[in-house]
């Protein structure tokens, strides 16, 4: 991309590029309401070499814009707490919400290319890093995202000048950064990093486009010109994305109704396994903390099933400090304006902590499905998109566990009744759990399909049999127990 | 409160405590659900010693709680970035929704007595600092929030034997940190710290209670008592707090019907102006970048006054890098559910940035009031809150503008009907600006009362004359660099 790249292709005075600036920022603002109304979310990723004017024409980009409507965020590398977690959470968490333009001064090519040059990042570590940037451009583009990649060019000879030029004035010395001066001594090698990381995430929903940076109107013009034109096509037609990897390493699942719900356990073997797992859980709770390693765990399961005791006798065996559970409800609106799956990648933990979450991602593919809330499209994409987002997740070294506490229906039948009848527990029990009963061989069928989809090797299922409550809370201890000790091994 | 406490009351055995503490944790678990319907937020701050317990007392308080109704925070001490907000901003940021529990292993107390013990504080920014931490709770309450604060108690002796024992054990050796046996050696000077500390934060709203931490199961039950008690007292009554300080430093306030509008600013002026204030702004922009100065901007006004176009004239002059516009909604659920000033100190700028806010906290005297989305109290006591709020950010050195962005009711009429009969306008106009303007007069009665009460010295309002919106443009910019160029000096 940078490679065979001829500077200096010079046919527009600056005088004329800043007239049709003028006019191409005119556009720009004019597009805002249709982009509102659109409810397209955009965003323009700016990077460069240092010095190449990222700045200014970020800048030149916003200036007739509503400042409502768009954010500026300039990405500095990850500090020390950011780093506590998967790569790419800080980036996810900065996604726009619908109808709205972000703007980033570098981002997660900038990290990545640095880290790199710095001898950071093995090689297989740094293919990893390209993998998960695929997977987070894809998954935005499939979410309707519309992203727009610039990178500012220019040559040693032209970056040297600009940086002594800012080094000269005392007002902007201070915007000079080391980083700038290595990049230029080392030119040729950042060069070829640079051009790498852009051939391996050049992709038809998410392409690059070189910007000459030689001449600051004609940058700033171009740029204008391709994003306009970019958000004109994302208007037209909602941009689309290739389709992601789909042959995850699967491991059998059981259809749930062939799972026998006959296990039970007496009250004193259960008292005395608590008593015990709860010892070790709190040791292991301990090691993981000291050697950093973050949990997740997600419970699923049928209304009545009991994920509320099971949560809570495995939370009672941690340490406070280092755990939360994390309840899911309906998406708020700041949610259910971004890609689904931001809200949890806000929520994971950071390093040597545990999350529990009390129902999770899997929602898409069960409840979202089921009534509608979103396209058959979303929900079909999602297992492979749930993989993916696992798989960043354990491949940064988390642990992920994923529970279905199951009982069958007769069960619940009893559990509702009994919540019914009882005047301390009827606040548990409202119409929508009935209405959900009356769908359960429908979520049956979701139910099937999602442990089928998603039981990979990196982030297996577990069938917690909760007829009887202490056999599942027995079971989810050491399960746990079990997943701790090997990722501390 | 420490100075004059006697160890050792040792009135019942630990197996006595043990099966106390048990049905004392049950009793807890069965006001969850009273809490939830009652909406009540509560914060159990435990501070303490050193290896006094302060995490097993957590543990033990929240053992049979359902986990998805309480939260537990590890307050450590603020990291470079958290120091770059003032000092309530992270504490403010943790506070729970209605209806749940937060409880915090060491907080506010903690950071402010190692800050003062170091030497990081002088005499006059500890005693702001208590300043802080009374209007922090105080508003908490008033806003319905029941603040339950415990202090573990321990002698020096068993401190030591405390910290003896975990370093012995490697399991929790690392447990130790050199605070701990800072203070063990510091022992009088420390408890002297806490003294103070505590009886200047000791009010009816947020008393201390001091729990004897001698012996672990004691300690637990006792603390267990004490938030059963203030639970229950809470429930019957929302917790009522001390009136706020009165007596700010006001500066006069016109009434705004005596404003004159007929200010008026040719073109040719306009436009030579506009370039000026530009250049001196993105210079001054600059410089507070590298001072790290934050900015606050908030902008009031009538409806179609012209906020949007004065917001965008400004932003233009400024790094987009450096500077934030955060339009003002109604508040999300998760906002509605926690105390009113929450959604805005979680949106504070940091060092060296400036926040622009299209509409701000005064939305609680203006559309709440007018429209009872708050109580009438809520609304009254406002005033003293938002003023102590904006001291808590200039104190911090934080600059803080407000501008009213004036027209007379005339000029609203005029905008309105050219909006409704411009194609390209309309979406700006909605059948809600037509029933506002309706309350025209009720509106000026608010703003005239908000203009008087909150007009302090230390963040005095701007009226923006804005008939002629050129005028309010250049006005609006000029201010913005005096106040920025003094804050610089």
């Amino acid at each position: 991309m940078l490679k065979d790249w001829t500077f200096g292709v010079d046919w527009r005075t600056t005088e004329e590029c800043k007239k049709l600036l003028k006019k191409r920022r005119e556009d720009l603002a004019g597009l805002q309401q249709r982009i509102k109304e659109a409810k397209l979310p955009v965003i323009v990723l700016i990077e460069g070499w240092g010095a190449a004017g990222k700045g200014s024409t970020i800048h030149s980009l916003i200036r007739e814009l509503d400042p409502r409507f768009f954010r500026v965020l300039s990405v500095s590398m990850p500090t020390p707490e950011e780093k506590r977690w998967p790569f790419l959470k800080r980036h996810f968490q900065s996604i726009p919400e619908q109808g709205k333009i972000l703007f980033l001064d570098s981002g997660w090519m900038d990290e990545t290319v640095r880290e790199r040059l710095r001898g950071d990042l093995s090689d297989a570590e740094y293919a990893r890093r390209i993998e998960s940037v695929r997977v987070f451009e894809r998954q935005l583009a499939a979410g309707g995202y519309l992203l727009v990649k610039l990178f500012l060019h220019i040559s040693a000879q032209s970056q040297r000048e600009r940086i002594e030029a800012l080094e000269s004035d005392k007002d902007t010395a201070w915007r000079v950064g080391e980083n700038d001066w290595r990049q230029n001594k080392n030119y040729d090698r950042t060069l070829a990093a640079f051009d790498d990381f852009m051939t391996a995430t050049h992709a038809p929903h998410a392409p690059w486009k070189v910007i000459d940076g030689t001449l600051a109107a004609q940058a700033q013009l171009e740029s204008a010109d391709w994003l306009y034109q970019r958000i004109c096509a994302a208007l037209e037609e909602k941009p689309s994305a290739e389709q992601p990897k789909t042959d995850w390493p699967l491991l059998p699942a059981m259809p749930l109704q062939d799972i026998p719900l006959d296990k039970t356990m007496e009250e004193e073997e259960y008292q005395k396994k608590l008593k015990k797992y709860r010892k070790r859980l709190a040791e292991l709770h301990n090691e993981l903390y000291r050697k950093k390693v973050p949990v997740v765990i997600a419970y699923e399961g049928w209304d009545a099933a009991g994920k509320g005791g099971n949560i809570k006798r495995l939370a009672s065996a941690l340490d406070p400090r280092g755990y939360e559970v994390l309840p899911i409800a309906s998406p708020t609106p700041d949610e259910l304006h971004r890609q689904y799956l931001w809200r949890f990648w806000t929520r994971l933990p950071k390093t040597g902590h545990i999350a529990i979450f009390d129902r999770s991602w899997y929602g898409r593919v069960m409840v979202e499905r089921l009534e509608g809330f979103c396209t058959e499209n979303d929900w079909k994409r999602a297992y492979d998109e749930i993989n993916e987002f696992e798989k960043e997740l354990t491949d940064a070294g988390m642990v992920v566990l994923k529970f279905w506490v199951q009982i069958d229906s007769d069960t619940q039948l009893a559990r509702f009744t009994e919540r019914q009848n009882t005047p301390e527990k009827q606040w548990k029990i409202t119409d929508e759990d009935w209405r959900n009963r009356e769908k359960w061989d429908a979520y049956q069928v979701a139910i099937d399909e999602m442990l089928v989809k998603t039981n990979t090797q990196n982030a297996p299922w577990h069938v917690l049999e909760s007829v009887d409550k202490r056999y599942a809370r027995i079971k989810a201890m050491r399960l746990v127990i079990q997943a701790i000790e090997k990722a501390l091994k």
